[in-house]
């Protein structure tokens, strides 16, 4: 287990962490920045517009500076109140620094991405985190 | 970039994808499930508290079921509708398998860290999210 600033473990950088780490079988974190959006289908039951939704998604892990991307459903995980699984995509993304997630959201497929999409969702969320 | 089953990316399990593509500069999404918690301070505006909570969080690092940790608070990131930068400190782990995410859920170090901690928030978001 490898945390980021952890208590008693060495905070690293995240090209650091990927290289240092791997191979002793610890997972490591990719990047300090974390870009997590959830998407709320207009078709909440269309599994036609959900697959839709996530294969243009797929085109944005050609943009360079995304370091990782993992694409999601809710997880069947335990129901309690606080759990909110009622969105039907998510995208969680990685970078290095904040400018690098500006540089992904004014990147041209990004833009593309949205032109071809945006009609399938009713609403967004996002959450933009850093490290610590 | 990788990306967990990205198109025209072959798909990868989490410890392989560690080591199998560290050291090509590439970085990995360390595991499938995701659990991302954000928190809602009682005092918002309360340093000393959020500092406790992150204190907190950071001793979860030693549950073994989690293969990667992330703590952070809000990036300074563009200022959008569709971003919520409200919280005061978030949470993100990687799991395996939702089994995996039962056992952090029930294992002691993480009901101390409740036990210690929920007097701090007023609120908790939890995204659980599979890997597609």
């Amino acid at each position: 287990m490898m945390a980021i600033g952890g208590a008693g473990l060495a905070a690293t950088l995240p090209g650091e962490a990927a290289e240092a780490k791997a191979g002793a079988g610890a997972a490591t974190v990719p990047a300090k920045v974390l870009h997590h959006v959830f998407f709320w289908l207009k078709d909440a039951g269309s599994t036609a517009d959900r697959d839709r939704l996530i294969a243009g998604l797929r085109t944005l892990a050609a943009i360079p500076v995304i370091r990782a991307l993992h694409i999601g459903v809710p997880a069947d995980t335990e129901a309690r109140d606080v759990v909110d699984g009622s969105y039907q995509v998510s995208e969680l993304m990685f970078f290095d620094t904040v400018a690098d997630q500006k540089a992904y959201q004014d990147h041209p497929i990004h833009r593309q991405f949205v032109a071809d999409c945006e009609k399938l969702w009713r609403k967004v969320v996002v959450y933009d985190t850093l490290g610590v």
